[in-house]
């Protein structure tokens, strides 16, 4: 579902979280998140109507991450369904941050925050180069 | 450690079990064996000094996993030490299989037995290609 | 959604393929089906109206998976749509055999064939216990 | 291996990357961090004579992960071998900051840096509670 965060597009991706994300403490394993951002962060793109893949497979870049913080605020658990919020907060030719807020559904408690940061390298070499206006334009929105 | 298993080299890895190997029910999740068995797999190699690198990089062949077989006979759980057991239990120009025991260092309980097939295939295609000869001279010992 | 297979009710999960999924092979690696495969067992048990927490939480039971077979038809890349299709394929008191079959969305074509054996257990002490019958009958049809 | 960074006990802990840890742009994903800085504070705490096991069974705490910051330097490949040099970098009553720098060991080169942070809770109510003073003693060295 896109929407606004503080005037950028925002995408709001709903995931359900597996066993398998789990730990033997019985909440989802820190490492997990990783994941939940991820699928954030890409259908807040194809919201946008960004092709992800076409930069990769015509212009020939990649988008690495080059630096991450999260903070955990309460568990999530197996079968939670988790609403993440995903925004552009921080974008120039440099690096693009995308900062996430992840809600558990059922009572709307805010879970955890993240924040994303990519560069843009030219492919096969992965030296790094700008991040392309068009894709900087519709992420600002 | 190299070894033989029914006239073949085989090799035992051991591996330690990670907190995010864990699940909500306190064992070891099912799809993280397919991670021992995998680092088994290419010890086994490295032991038998295949360059399994020089395959992909010079000879452009890679070798997908086209079937598996895996039994759980009990849960191993956090920070528990296995050795895995991997040998060539059937090869041919048309696949490889692997079998794999897992045991607990601890007691020598066997917890997983597992057969992994790949196939050869040339890349960037995908088409099947017979597995190199060099490759099942070494693993047939 | 829910529809039969054999005469049994079967549930069709749609997955969406993430980067965190694939390898540098360029394809999702085998170890990640294990996770389309759990999702889609999730969704027949809801769709069935089985509730799977009670089943933890009050009988204190757990399902843990005693086997795996799976064969491999064709690779599943970055971004595909996924549909993942389960059925009890065998059950009876003493296990339950869910099998799957898993197509590409955009073109039909089966990628996945997983056959995952549970056995019930009696937590906390992990002792084999029969399937409950409710639990059966739901999943029977 | 034991030694010291800045006064404090320090542990650098050996891992090889698995094919399971890359993704398609042919290095390894950036959620597979997480488990190379897990098994490098596992293995100080062990090397320090922590016993982890006894603080979650005996005592009842847990230590979750409660924030995270990691800088991307460079990536690493299948195959790699790692050295994972970890530390208590801030501890107190309150929380434990675990701080890790991850060499590919062919060359030295530095690709990861990460801060883990945890709290110390009450199990089974999550309750937060006092990093234990014999646990704090042993990571301050």
């Amino acid at each position: 579902m896109l929407g606004t965060h503080e005037g950028r597009p925002s995408y709001t991706h709903r995931v359900r979280v597996g066993y398998v994300d789990t730990d033997a403490a019985g909440v989802v394993h820190h490492s997990q998140y990783f994941r939940y951002l991820e699928h954030g962060r890409v259908e807040l793109m194809r919201a946008l109507e960004v092709d992800y893949l076409s930069f990769e497979r015509e212009r020939s870049l990649a988008l690495p991450v080059v630096e991450v913080r999260m903070k955990y605020r309460a568990p999530a658990r197996f079968d939670d369904l988790l609403d993440v919020e995903t925004w552009l907060s921080e974008g120039s030719r440099a690096k693009l941050v995308f900062t996430s807020k992840l809600r558990r559904v059922a009572d709307g408690v805010l879970l955890h925050e993240g924040s994303i940061t990519l560069a843009c390298v030219q492919m096969p070499k992965g030296s790094i180069c700008s991040v392309p206006a068009d894709l900087l334009a519709k992420l600002r929105g």
